[in-house]
């Protein structure tokens, strides 16, 4: 293993290159102008080798994760992303070329996102690997999207898919055999790699179409609950709207036990709002213009607690209600 | 232990509870208008147990630790601290006791630094307790001091005093026994609660006095060596210059082998900065102001690397340069 300068001018200064505001991580700190006119949005998760990721992950993958659920805490405030701070606890067995590769998955990603590395911080463990992200990004003063702000009556929205995460982690833990290659290909790729819906984000805060916004990370029924707790209300879920990738759908139809793990099942890193009504019209065409699926699954009413309903109206009763991380 | 959302409840949203920026640590990421006409200034770093701290530390010190070794990255910047963000992935067997003291001991600096908690994420770990903090802070644009800034003839001056914190660790791991109790105090508290020098870097800021300017976190020598190198330059340490706190003196006036460790071991936290020469008059007025006294123990010069002189001028040989954490 490098020593800890070596790795920084090796693998992490290249992320750097194209950022003033990193001073080529040279410096005790970078020093960034924010955007002017714009308020600021942070962000931080940390991540470690077989809690939040499988420790035969391929690296680049690993750190495109960690960089994209921050992203997606961004996206769900509606803001753009500007950089981000890194810290990573290297086991002392750590190869160089898993750094190498986990440099280059950073470097990938920021190009598809459009953000730099600012600054951070290498060390060594006596323990699994450990990585913290700070992301930062900006959003119109006033305009970053809340989760205490829905109203009873508004409608509940998801983007994309729902479930592929946590079925894909039972594809990675081997759970089922024999699944086509495509479904289970497409399973894990979307546990491993979320796709941040940013443009998304910054379409609702631009245009304030929604009234309560957050990622979907803890699976939707806990993450549903995070708005109705905060805007002290109740929501309704119904099932049978709940959008489902056909590999999901797939896997579904052989064991219904499947279903509870889609909607309670965390990493979905979609987005889930809530909207007026009467606005309910404006969707179809923000999912056109954003290439991305926009499909009403439930509503807010008075009360609290998040309910499952079937097509006949029942209440489903639910294992849990969404993944914690203790 | 308590899961993930009750912990932050009970201990962490407190510490945000006067920073509306942080929205009750309840939503995906904090909102923060930075402050008009300032660059904002950003850094990370992560603390491992065993690694940077001793499993046996107080916890209310070791959060203090982790915040203040930030805040000097601040200092040394020359920056005005405006917030944190924070991740801890704790080890199953953590107890609640220990969550408690070392939120008392975030409070207890928040307001000694004048700064909030904005964000961040809590996870466990089958590995040790590993903490990463992100502070950021705001200079005046273009006036964040760095060290790639210094010119040849100008002085070294350190704040405090060196060595404290190397010597601190060896009584902490009982390296030696018998020590008077002040002195084994003194040394142990420099160790594991270092004192970031934020008015001194916003002084050296505001006044133009530093040319260039860092923390010194690896030893001195090593953190002058990163002034020397980034500025293209040699820098030269007269050792008999280099201020020793009494007690640090009375253990190497025991063993003259420990000088070498008191300017290479790391964990000072003093500030090291270049100044001309023809403004180091300034210096006895601004450390009387700040109460904080400032040194002057070298000069930097054309060439590379560091080199530390005895009283007669002959080179000094050092066992090693610095601290990595590798």
């Amino acid at each position: 293993m490098l020593g800890e300068f070596q790795l920084i001018a090796r693998y992490f200064a290249p992320l750097a290159a194209g950022e003033p505001a990193a001073l080529g991580l040279t410096d005790d700190a970078a020093v960034l102008a924010p955007p002017p006119g714009r308020e600021l949005v942070l962000t931080a998760d940390a991540m470690v080798a077989g809690v939040h990721f499988l420790a035969d992950d391929p690296a680049d993958q690993v750190a495109q994760k960690l960089l994209r659920v921050n992203l997606s805490d961004l996206a769900a405030m509606g803001a753009v992303p500007l950089g981000y701070l890194l810290t990573c606890c290297w086991p002392k067995a750590t190869d160089e070329a898993w750094v190498a590769a986990f440099a280059a998955g950073l470097m990938a990603d920021q190009k598809a996102f459009g953000l730099s590395v600012l600054g951070g911080d290498m060390t060594s463990t006596p323990g699994p690997l450990s990585l913290s992200l700070t992301a930062l990004g900006h959003v119109a003063p006033g305009r970053a999207l809340r989760r205490s702000t829905a109203r009873a009556g508004d409608l509940v929205c998801v983007s994309g898919t729902i479930g592929d995460g946590a079925l894909g982690l039972g594809v990675l833990t081997r759970e089922w055999l024999g699944l086509p290659p495509e479904v289970a290909a497409h399973l894990a790729e979307r546990y491993r790699r979320p796709r941040p819906r940013l443009a998304l984000g910054q379409a609702l805060s631009d245009s304030g179409l929604a009234t309560a916004c957050l990622d979907v990370s803890d699976g939707l029924v806990a993450d549903l609950g995070h708005i109705a707790e905060t805007s002290g209300l109740a929501a309704v879920i119904e099932a049978g709207e709940v959008p489902l990738s056909e590999a999901a759908r797939s896997l579904v139809a052989d064991d219904l036990e499947l279903f509870p793990r889609a909607l309670t099942g965390g990493d979905d890193y979609e987005l889930c709002f809530t909207l007026a009504p009467e606005r309910a019209g404006e969707l179809p065409a923000l999912a056109a213009a954003l290439d991305l699926p926009l499909t009403l699954v439930g509503r807010m009413e008075p009360g609290q607690g998040v309910r499952v309903l079937d097509r006949d109206g029942a209440v489903l009763p639910l294992g849990r209600g969404g993944w914690t991380h203790f």
